[in-house]
């Protein structure tokens, strides 16, 4: 079905491996740090409207979760919220940090048998000193000819990497669980993507029905599966 | 004096533009905000500490400082430290994120002068986000061929990106501030490094007096004095 490619990128987090689970699991204790000062609800909406206020300043990842944290638990207890809340959201972020790195169904299959064929790339974003921890920590390193962590993952960034690496559009192939980050961009290059969907998608990353309806990228249900896909 | 060069690397913070002094300033306000529970001295003790304590963990960094700061304050303040001051300390972060980029004296000469003779790149710790902010507001990425930001910089990270960058030891030549970050790992690895001292070193990067008359480098006092010794 996917002719002519060379290279295959890949997304590394509910690409590979499990990520946002741990992240809405935080959001949970967090909410039952909060509890006494809000409903569940408003400490959801406030934590991610603050999120995406500090999105340009502190980038993705655990560190800027954790910081936008205490700055809506600062801003929904109104000032009352005390130290030992404070350290509690530092250790639920220190958690995060040293969870195992759960390799997702397939994903070992899929590199051992792709890698001789085609050159793998992996292309996340997140925070550098984490995904490469979650990297060395999976043992997944050896499978990949090179490791892209950029800060957005939009047409002009994947444009601009694949220029650097010197791969045509037309050769390349993305897989990866997030319409917005890793399918929409290649298909409006002109590339070539892959959607495996993760079961929880972090709502900044979600996209209208209407764009979902109008792309026309190949979804397979789980990694193994793009095995049938690629010659 | 350095003959045979063909790619020279150049470190970011404090060797092309102002970075240690607007953590020293963030320490001395912190000092400030601390004042009620603890002397200055155990302040910037008990902060050190807890840094390099969580510099496996969350990597170095404005946001990684900002979260080792309020864990001093939980714990100097014995669970007293309020709200408000947790507000300011994030504060304290933002507004080191959102400094203006102020560039070392010499910098676009030298830049200018060498990008048409050698192959530059850029090797710098910290946070790719933060970084990339800088290069951007900085204006200098024109002069790079390739930017590299490495978790950590020591010998087997060098080593490796030379490697994956297809560089030999002998043809690099590395510009940067710190002995222990851009100086002794190349010289150990018996490639090339000019030392520009910067006035403030964190006490992280500093190395013992017998490591520094021991390494055969070649130090000057300002940027464009390099351009003396490269022909």
């Amino acid at each position: 079905m996917f002719k002519g490619i060379k290279v295959i990128g890949f997304d590394a987090d509910d690409t590979l491996w499990v990520n946002e689970t741990y992240f809405r699991e935080a959001e949970a204790a967090f909410g039952n740090l909060l509890a006494p000062y809000e409903t569940l609800n408003t400490i959801d909406q406030e934590l991610f409207k603050i999120e995406i206020a500090n999105l340009s300043m502190y980038g993705y990842g655990i560190k800027s979760f954790v910081l936008s944290m205490i700055e809506t638990a600062v801003k929904l207890s109104n000032y009352g919220v005390d130290a030992g809340t404070v350290e509690k959201i530092l250790e639920l972020g220190k958690e995060m940090l040293s969870k195992p790195v759960e390799l997702l169904p397939g994903v070992e299959k899929v590199l051992q048998e792709l890698s001789p064929k085609y050159r793998l790339i992996l292309l996340t974003k997140g925070d550098l000193l984490d995904q490469q921890r979650k990297l060395e920590k999976s043992n997944l390193f050896k499978y990949f000819h090179h490791i892209e962590v950029m800060t957005e993952k939009e047409e002009e960034d994947y444009s601009r990497v694949l220029n650097h690496l010197d791969i045509k559009p037309s050769e390349f192939l993305m897989v990866g669980n997030s319409l917005k980050s890793d399918i929409v961009p290649l298909i409006n290059l002109k590339s070539n993507a892959i959607h495996v969907p993760f079961h929880t998608t972090w709502i900044h990353e979600q996209v209208t029905e209407e764009v979902k309806n109008n792309s026309t990228h190949t979804t397979v249900s789980q990694l193994e599966d793009i095995l049938n896909l690629i010659p």
